[in-house]
Formats: structure tokens, sequence, C-alpha cells
């Protein structure tokens, strides 16, 4: 119930990010709604493709869909606010991060997936949907660039796989996982930390 | 019988833009061939992929494909009239729109789909090929930005769904959304309409 | 067996250059991974989705995710020798590009398609991956754009098709079709072939 909630709560935060980079790119309010839908549900809808779970989550349960439309208008009336929001977005984005990550660890578990293919699953639900956005508006997605991001996200899926088998509690070994998620990810905000950049040399 | 004439007729137009695309963007064949085949059948590829319809219609009747391949090879040869035809073109498109609209919302509804899902999948279906054709050519997907396209199928998909319970008659009202669909395209080529873009005040 | 082995050597190879695309794109190591992982596995991934033969291939033998990670690492620590392997990686990719395709041609004929569409197939399964890797990494993919490579896997994969009703040994036809990818691509890379661009008239 509680993550059903956040759930939802990730589903805002990430469409608001659609609607953002569709205005950053003088996008029209269908390229808002596409961006923020892409955004909110990509990850976890290409996870329900590969793992063979469709139709896919948000259409059997088209709350999803109605809350993204909300989510569109609201943040189309107040896209003024976006410099002064900036803070919270960034840590609600985290919290989404890490939420989705923990959903989409379980739902692979709970299809029988093997550990490293639930950590996939968990990091493509948190960061497939930003990547396709990216795509979108044209640009290389972020997650594959800079910035702890998908790598919070790896680790916290890694610590569910791992020390589910010993607590053998999916609630509790779920809270500690988003929790790792989301103390690296804020670390990283507020250290400005990345992993280095590979290069080739010339 | 008609829509299926219809259909490939859509398909025909789609997967001669995506051979224009492909020459302006100096490809190769192959390269036509795919941004023929994406642009024709991609909408409607994704489409099945979330509602479980695979193997997607394409495998099941390969007319498709056939269809694809003789389109190419006869744009190919005509490349040199593709200014001539530039408004012949334009409204076939609208046609090739309405049409795919109406198939996608159609067969949702006839996979059990709620209304809000079965208009997502019509828009899917209309505008989804195009969008991976620019992505393929490198440009941010014409759909997102400008022009009443997207929009148009939007209206006509909910028109569908919306009147049909009341018709109940699928071929009565799919000749009705397709016409709200073409009329409003042609309506906003004529015009040169097109919804205001978003911004982000600096 | 052979054929296994093979399969697990051109996802080295593949996953060999979805690590330098990332390298040259200054990502990080998550990046690499990422474009290792989609370029590797990519195509293959895209026919199980389309074909329903869900969960894909790597989902049910996790053997192709080990096998890439290991690769990974491996690229990673030797990437300052890549300007010296560039001969042996073409030649290793021609190889790969042809047991992906004799893969995907196989697995669709096994799947009951018809022969137009195993061949799409084996080309998608040859091509895909790489494909996806150049979009994420922002480029239109060079598959689209010149040089005999999809095109090689074409006449391959038509030539597994048309002899194998005739020789019945899918073994003896395999080894046929790989072939003439092979020599077809490496025809075309020592004798620097590549189909003509199309493009349109001002």
């Amino acid at each position: 119930m509680l993550l059903y909630f956040l759930d939802l709560f990730g589903t805002v935060v990430f469409a608001i990010s659609g609607v953002w980079v569709a205005c950053r790119k003088d996008m029209d309010l269908f390229g808002a709604l596409v961006l923020a839908f892409v955004t909110a549900v990509g990850g976890g809808t290409i996870r329900d493709v590969l793992l063979a779970a469709t139709p896919v989550f948000w259409i059997k349960d088209t709350l999803y869909l109605m809350v993204i439309l909300a989510t569109v208008m609201v943040a189309i009336m107040g896209r003024k606010w976006h410099e002064r929001s900036k803070w919270i977005m960034q840590v609600s984005d985290a919290l989404g991060l890490a939420v989705f990550v923990v959903i989409g660890v379980t739902k692979s578990l709970s299809y029988g997936m093997e550990p490293m293919v639930a950590i996939m699953m968990g990091v493509l639900t948190g960061c497939g949907g930003g990547a396709i956005r990216d795509l979108l508006a044209g640009e290389i997605p972020m997650v594959l660039r800079k910035e702890i991001y998908a790598s919070a996200a790896m680790v916290g899926g890694a610590v569910l796989v791992f020390i589910e088998p010993l607590i053998q509690n999916i609630d509790v070994t779920s809270v500690i996982a988003a929790t790792v998620v989301l103390v690296l990810r804020l670390l990283a905000l507020y250290k400005d930390l990345s992993l280095p950049c590979l290069s080739l040399p010339k």
C-alpha cells in the first residue's frame, strides 16, 4: 500500500521532469504529454515486455495514466516556478528512483528471475524512462554520461537481491535497499560526485 | 475489407515518407528499406507488443512486408518527382493517419482495453512509426514539436471511443472518427495551424 | 555446441565495440556497460519480443550477461590497445555478424516464420544491436548510411532460407550462409565497397 503510493509519487516526479525537458526543447502540449509519459512509465514498460508480463502495468491499472495526465496539466501551468523548485525536485527524483528500483527488482524476483537479471530490471525501471526521454529530446541519455545515478540504482538493487535470502522479509529488505539508493544519490548530488569518464587515448 | 485496403494504402504512404527521409539523409538502399519499414509498421508493432498481441501483425500477414518492399523500389526510382507530389502526399498522409488511428483504437477495444488506453494506442499506431523514423534519422520527432498531427489523432480516437457505446456499430463510428482526424489534419495543413510551443521562462 | 560457442564469441566482440563507442563519447562505466549490453543482445532481444519468444534469451541463459560483464571489464582495462587491434576487431565483427544472422534466421524458422520474416529477423539480430548503440551515442546508425554490412546480412539470410529446403540439413546450410555473410563483409572491408547513397534532387 505504501509502496503503491510511493510508486505514484515517483510517477508524478518523473512526469514533471519529462514536462520540463519538453518545455526546454520548445515542444508543444503533445510533446509534453509524450515525454512525461515515457519518463514515468518507459522503464517499467520495457521491463514488463522483456519479462513477458504483458499487457504492461499501466494498461492493467489506468490510474498511472490519469496521474500522468493531471501532472502534465499542473506542471505546464506551474512551469514558471521550475527554477525555484529545483532542489525539492532533485530530492523527490532521488526518492522516485529508489522506489522504482525496488519495484523493478521485487517484481522481477516474483517472476522467478535470477539475481543478476533482477538487478538489471531494477536499474532499467529506475533509469530507462529518463533515457528514452533524453533520446526523444535529441540528447545522449544523461544517465550514460555522468553523475552517480544508475550506479546508485545498481548498488541498491544488488543490496536487495543479496540480503533478501538472509532476512526473508521483502518489506524490510525493500526499505533497506531503497534507503541505500536514496542516500547514495543524495550524497552524490550534495558532494557533486560522479564516476570518472572513460576515454580513448589518441 | 475496405479498412484492410485503406490500411495497405496507409502503409504505402508511410513507407514512401520513410524513403524520402532516407534520401534526404543520404542513406543507402538498406537505410531506405529500414526507414520505410519502421514508418509504416513501427507504431502498430509497439502497440501489438504492449497489448501482448504477439507475434505482431506483419509477422502474421506478410502482405505488409511485400507491399513495403515494392513501395521502396518504386519510391526510389521515382524520387525525382518528390517535390511535385508534395501536395498529394500530404493529403494521402492525412488519410493514412486517420486509418491507422481507427485501426489502433478498434484493435485495442477488441482486446478489452479501457477507453483511455485505446485512445493512446490509436495515437501510437498513427504517430509512432514517424517518430521512430525521425529518431533513426537523427532528428527530434516532428510530432513532438509542432503541427496539429498527434492532436488530430487524439481527438479522433476520443471521438471513436466515446460515440461507440452510443451508436454500437463499429463501422459507422470508424468512419466518423476517421473523418474527424482527416478533416482536422487537412484543416491544420491548409490553415497552417499548430499548438503553441511551451517554453521555460529564463 | 559450436554455434553456442560462436554465439558467445559474437557477444564478446559486439560488447567490445559497445565499450569503445562509450569511451569515444566520454561516457562512464555505466555507459560502457549499457552500450556493451545493447550492442551484444539488442538485436536478439527485439527479435524475441516480436516473435513472442519471451522471456528473452539472455533472461533464460544468464551466461550472456556474465560474458558481457567480464568483457566490459577487460575491454576498459585494455582500451589503450584499441587502435592496434582494429584489424582483428573488424574480422571478428564480421564473424560475429555472420553467426548472429544465422542464429536469427534459424530461430525464426524454428518458430514457424515465413522466409521473408526469417530473413528480416536475421538482419535484425545481426544489425539491431549496433543500431541501438549508435542511437544511444547520439549518432545516426552507421548501418543505415554506408558500407556493405546489413546487405551482407540480408544476402546471407536469403541464402539460408532458400537452400534450406533443398539441402534439408540445418547445420550445413548454416555454415554456407555464415560463410556468405563473412566473405561479403570481408570483401566489402578489403575493397572498401559500399552501396550508393540515395539522394534527392534539389
